[in-house]
Formats: structure tokens, C-alpha cells, sequence
């Protein structure tokens, strides 16, 4: 700690402090509870504490679609990603640093992780060409060419500005030949070494913010490159958290069950472990109960504007059944969001059924409220003990109900 | 009063009371101030005071399109609109009346007018027959015939239930032929007397809400044509309140302004004016100071979505201009409203230019705070008797801020 003051660590690592590096520190992450693989937690960065399991709400663009981040924060997200993809190319990386950061920019003064933007690339821009130095790609946005490498991610990053970023890696389609899967594995580890030397030269900047570099794991469904991809990245360098890519892109749900047992056994208990892509219920609390951390997903705002909501009673419902015309009820009768607080059925039905903005507001609150409060009981149960056999019933019910639909 | 005793009158007129028609006395207007033209007054009704000057945000649908009604709350509007023609059509008026009215359906306790769909009728459902009886239209949304008659649209702003109801017109459109403005000026006052035998009918009924009916001139834009209809509506009923119709409908500016000039001499000082599809801000300020009081228009929200805001200090802008890319300022920096105190410029037109729904949300906010605001502030000043100087350098700057852009 070259004799910086402890209260520094911990008080003191805002963005732009002249000992960001020494506030690696910061990036601790403290096991509190477990039960059988599922793990309750907190996460330290320089924006405040995460308690985990912890639903991430995502703000692809700057914004959680349709929410300010005041009703972010009242909803109970602790930590919110936002795309590094997006931001690159609309308003720019460079725009969002000379505006103080994304934090500043996006007013979210909490917890903030962004991804590495390889997943968009690989998902969102249509012509690419991936090579050993990176990947060239076409905006989806006006057609005009970029490229990713590994050292310009990290910069991107950098000026944004997030607590946690990811590496750069390279995620082929779920269910793809082993051959392309091997292939991705080590380019991912070729990258995350590129990753990390341009990230540590970048933290000892003196005016940048303190930061956090989780690699990303690959290996499709093939479970020894599953493995062995992971213990490569043990291997490499001591991480403060780790990424599971590659999962919930098209692959079977046995699959991605039995991939997350494999990595349960072989990632270090004492580190978080982010669960990219995932998700929606159900798939949330299956992750929790093999030991993941960290979620993010875009199905709350998506399903939103759908006009579906999950509920406690019901499973997943969609607003526009005229069965619920004359309900009301409120949405979900267990939750206590500002949504099912204020609002009954068939205000929110007319709202849907009649295209209104407000009802993709109102039920995006409600479905990142769904997936934070399934999180945070999550942790409850974890913390005494009654995990196990609440998990098992509340699949069992979610999934009867949506059978039911 | 038939003994009523005068407490119930001033505090017991919520929705539902048996002594409907006795609170009649309720939609009292006081006239406080006056400036030239220009008044300050209070409108009471049974969900509260409206202090007067005050522009009425639209909830066209039951909703004010992208903010909860906490937030129109919060801006300070004090009565809201909603559109009888969308209501009626969706979810349908008696739903919303089984579902306990129209305040209690879109969550809003204050006062609350509707209109009577005639608008909607002649400018949004393609085809019609108009006849003596009333119209006959398809629903937009549909293509479903339907028939609006004066007492129709009595029966359904009853079900509705919103204390200022306004009374069913033909509304030709702006700077049609002299005969075809004198027909409709005959139409409606041949209506307005069906509305209030229909009116008073149900006003006696025993579980409704007490309302006003406020008819609608109309005349186009021939001075005797206003005159003599304003005086023959004046002659029929000693109203409570009175709709200027036929006017933001695509006649000329100096067209609007005069017709005013005529009905200020007409109409009854202790008798509030509602101008009705007005306006924008400088419209909004011409029309108090020749006199009318209260005011409605989907501009706020319309040009929110265009990305166009209103400024005290550069009149009109759009947030999509490149020269706000790096302006940290607040959008308007005279603005009180939780936009301008809480986001920059350079944040709001990332939001508009990557399209994003919170951009929708917080320009709405400002557009309506703006003109609720400008409101507030001729009615200061009037009170002060400072609003003709004020208003004629305030019309100056915006328009010369407008033309700058």
C-alpha cells in the first residue's frame, strides 16, 4: 500500500484521486453466507457496496430504458452496467471523459460496470472481420468501420470510467463445433493478457478513477475447455472478479446448469463471479443456486415493452389479456414497487393496450423490482439458512404458473 | 339550495355524494386581479382550487404521455385534460366508470376536464356524416361506425366523471366560407341547448359527481359571427364557465388575437375563458393578456418527442443541434423544474439523438413546467401589476430568440 492511510481505501476512491492504483484495494469481495453452491456476499468498489446475489439493471445507451436512475436507485439496484459498444459510438468514449464520465454523465453515482462491447460486436454489427489483433467491425448505427483490439477496449473503458470493467473476448454462438470453441478460448486468453498490461499501465495514470478488470471465461458447452479455459485464467493473474461468458447465447438450459457446476469447482470462493447475460427469473435463481454473484439482463425493460410483467402468483403474464380488463388488483400482490403500489390491472392494460409510454415505465420498474427482490431473498435465505428448499418451491411455482398461461 | 347547508358545498363534493346537483355552487370563479385585459382568478372545484392564469397538460388517453401523475403533480399543474373521443373509443367510457371514474382510473385527484370529443371527431376520424342529430364517424384506431350526439357526449363525460365537462360543437375548420360558419355556429348552439337538458338530468341523478358543463363558441373568424354567438350562449344559460372553440384550427395569428379582443367585451367578467387547443408559449401570453384563463395543448409533449424544448433565454431549441454536444448547462437555466436542476444539456441530446424514452420523459417535464411556470408568472404579475410591461418584453425575447436559431 506504499503507507497510503487505510481510511483512504476506503473513503477516499471517488473517481480522479492521485492514488488510484492503491485503490485496487477497494475491489474486495467479502463471502458471508452459503448454502450447499448458492453464496451471499458484498462486493466493495469506489462507488459503495454490493450485496450479492445482485441483479444488475442494464443502461445500454446511459440510461435504464424509460427510468430515471432516481427510480433505478429506489427500485434497490445497487450496481448498473451500462454497454461500451453503445457509448463507443454514440455520444463517444472521449465526449463522455471530457464530460466527467460516465458516472457524471449518466447521473448514477453508485456502483457501475461496463462490458467490453465484444458480445455487440459479435451480435449487433453485421459485417466483422476477427483476427488476432482484434476485430474490425461496422457500426449498426451508420454503416461506418471500427475496430475493437483488446489495448482499445481498456481505453474505452478507462474513459468511461466504470468501477468494474470486462476484457475483450471473443464469444462464438452457443452450440458451436468444438474446433471454433477452442479457437475462442485462446484468443480470449491472448486478449486478457493484452487486457491486463494495458489496463495496469492505464492505472497508474494519476487522474483516472480506480478500477476493477474481470476476465471474461469462454468455452461453450464443451466442459474440459470449460475448465480448462478457466484455470488458465486463475492461472494468469489473481482477478477480482470473474466473468462467465458465453452462456444464454443458444445453447440447452442443461447445458448452461452443468457449465456453471464445472466452474463452481473451479473458481476461487473468494472472488465474485458475473453471470453475463442472464436473466430471466427462473435462470436467475438456478445460477444463484450453482454459485454465480452477478446478473444482467435486458428482459425486465424488454419484456416491459412487450406489455409482459412477471408476478409472484401468476409467472410471467402478458397485459394485454382481456382477462385483465376489469382487474383491480395490483400486478403482483407480493411486491412493493412504486408500480404495484400505485397502480392496479386494468390501468396498466389500458396503458399497454393503448401504446402508452407510461406502461413501458411502469412495468419496467416492476420487472427490475421482480429480479432485485428475487436477489435480495435470495441473500435472506442464504443468510439463514432456508435457501435450499425455498428455491426448489419458488421454481416450481414460477414455472407451474407460466405452464398455466 | 333547496337547505343544503353551505359546508357541504365547499368541502363534501367529491365523487358520489347525493347532493350532486346543490354543489353546483361549487365552480365558483373568483376574479382576483386584473391588468387591461389580462385576469388572475381562482376556479374552484370539487378536487380543488385552479389558480388562473393555468395552462392544463393533455392526458389524452387517460395519461400525460411519459410522466406519472405525481410528476404533473410535482410540476405544478393544477387541472389536467383528457380527450373524451380516445376514451370513449379506449378502454370505454363505461369501464371507466365501473372502474370507479376517471380520476380514480388515471390516478389523479385534482381537478379535471374533459372535452367533448367533437375535435378529435372532425380532425381524426376519417370518415363522417355530420347531421343535426350529431356525427357519425369510424374510430381511428378500428375503423368501428360510431355516433356522437349531444347527448351521447353528456352521457359519457357523466361516466367519465371529470368536473369541468365541455359541451358537444361543430368545429369547421380555420377560414372556412362565411355560410359554413354561420350552419355551425346554429349547429352548436342547437346542441349546446340538448347537452343541457341532458345535462341537468343527470346532474340529478344520485350517484354521480358534481360538473359543469362550459359551452364552446365558436365563429370563426367573423367578428359578428363570434359576437352574436357569444351572446346568444350567454342568453341561454347563466354558465359556469365558457370554451373558446374554433380558434388555433389554422387561421391567422392577428385572426386569433381579434376574436379575443371581441369576446373580452362580451364575455362575463366572473366567468372563467378557457381557450382551448392553445398553445405555445407566446400564444399562451398574447391570450392572457387579452383575457382568457385557462389553456390546453399537446405542444409540451408533441415537441418533447421532436426533441424541442422552450428556454427563457434562447426561446426555442432543439436538443439535436450539434452545438450542445459538450454544453453542461442546464437546459434552461431560469427553470426549476427536476430536468433542468438535475440533467445538462449535453446529456439530454445524447438522449434524443440515440432516441432513447427518458429524452420523451424529461423534455415533456421541462415544456410543461415552462408554460405552468409562464402561468404562474402573468398571474404574479398581474396581481402586481407589473404584467404589461413584463409580457410585452417577455414576447419580444422569445420571438427574438426563435428567430436567432
Amino acid at each position: 500500500m506504499k503507507g497510503e492511510p487505510e481510511h483512504n481505501v476506503a473513503g477516499g476512491c471517488r473517481a480522479r484521486t492521485p492514488s488510484a492504483l492503491h485503490c485496487a484495494a477497494m475491489f474486495q469481495y467479502r463471502l458471508e453466507d452459503t448454502q450447499g453452491s448458492a453464496r451471499a456476499g458484498t462486493l466493495h468498489t469506489p462507488h459503495g457496496e454490493v450485496p450479492t446475489p445482485a441483479f444488475m439493471p442494464v443502461g445500454t445507451q446511459g440510461t435504464v430504458k424509460a427510468l430515471a436512475m432516481e427510480e433505478v436507485e429506489a427500485l434497490g439496484a445497487r450496481m448498473v452496467l451500462a454497454n461500451t459498444y453503445h457509448l463507443y459510438l454514440r455520444p463517444g468514449h472521449e465526449l463522455v471523459h471530457e464530460l466527467g464520465g460516465l458516472h457524471r454523465f449518466m447521473r448514477w453515482d453508485g456502483p457501475l460496470l461496463t462490458d467490453s462491447g465484444g458480445f455487440q460486436v459479435f451480435s449487433l454489427s453485421a459485417i466483422r472481420d476477427v483476427h488476432d489483433d482484434g476485430v474490425d467491425f461496422k457500426s449498426h448505427i451508420d454503416g461506418s468501420t471500427h475496430t475493437f483490439t483488446p489495448e482499445r477496449v481498456m481505453d474505452i473503458q478507462r474513459a468511461l470510467g466504470a468501477d468494474v470493467i470486462m476484457a475483450f473476448d471473443e464469444c462464438p454462438p452457443g452450440g458451436c463445433d468444438r474446433v471454433t470453441a477452442e479457437a475462442a478460448c485462446d484468443r480470449t486468453l491472448a486478449w486478457l493478457a493484452r487486457c491486463r498490461d494495458r489496463f495496469d499501465v492505464l492505472q497508474t495514470e494519476a487522474d483516472g478513477p480506480a478500477q476493477a478488470l474481470f476476465p471474461v471465461l469462454q468455452g461453450n458447452v464443451y466442459d474440459d475447455l470449460r475448465r480448462s479455459h478457466a484455470e488458465r485464467t486463475l492461472g494468469m493473474h489473481d482477478w477480482k472478479g470473474y466473468g462467465i461468458g458465453g452462456l444464454s447465447v443458444g445453447e440447452a438450459k442443461h447445458d448452461m446448469w452443468r457449465t456453471l457446476e464445472i466452474l463452481d469447482g473451479v473458481l476461487p470462493a473468494d472472488r465474485p463471479r458475473y453471470l453475463m447475460g442472464v436473466g430471466y427469473p427462473d435462470d436467475l435463481l438456478e445460477a444463484v443456486a450453482r454459485g454465480c454473484d452477478m446478473f444482467d439482463c435486458v428482459a425486465p425493460t424488454r419484456n416491459a415493452r412487450h406489455g409482459t410483467a412477471w408476478t409472484s402468483t401468476e409467472g410471467q403474464v402478458n397485459l394485454k389479456a382481456a382477462r385483465f380488463k376489469r382487474d383491480t388488483a395490483a400486478l403482483d400482490p407480493m411486491c412493493d414497487c412504486t408500480t404495484c403500489s400505485r397502480y392496479d390491472r386494468a390501468y396498466l392494460r389500458h396503458l399497454v393496450v393503448a401504446s402508452e409510454w407510461l406502461a413501458m415505465r411502469l412495468l419496467s420498474i416492476h420487472n427490475l423490482r421482480f429480479l432485485v427482490r428475487l436477489g435480495e431473498e435470495a441473500r435472506t435465505r442464504i443468510g439463514n439458512g432456508t435457501f435450499e428448499g425455498w428455491h426448489v418451491e419458488w421454481l416450481e411455482r414460477f414455472r407451474k404458473e407460466r405452464s398455466n398461461q
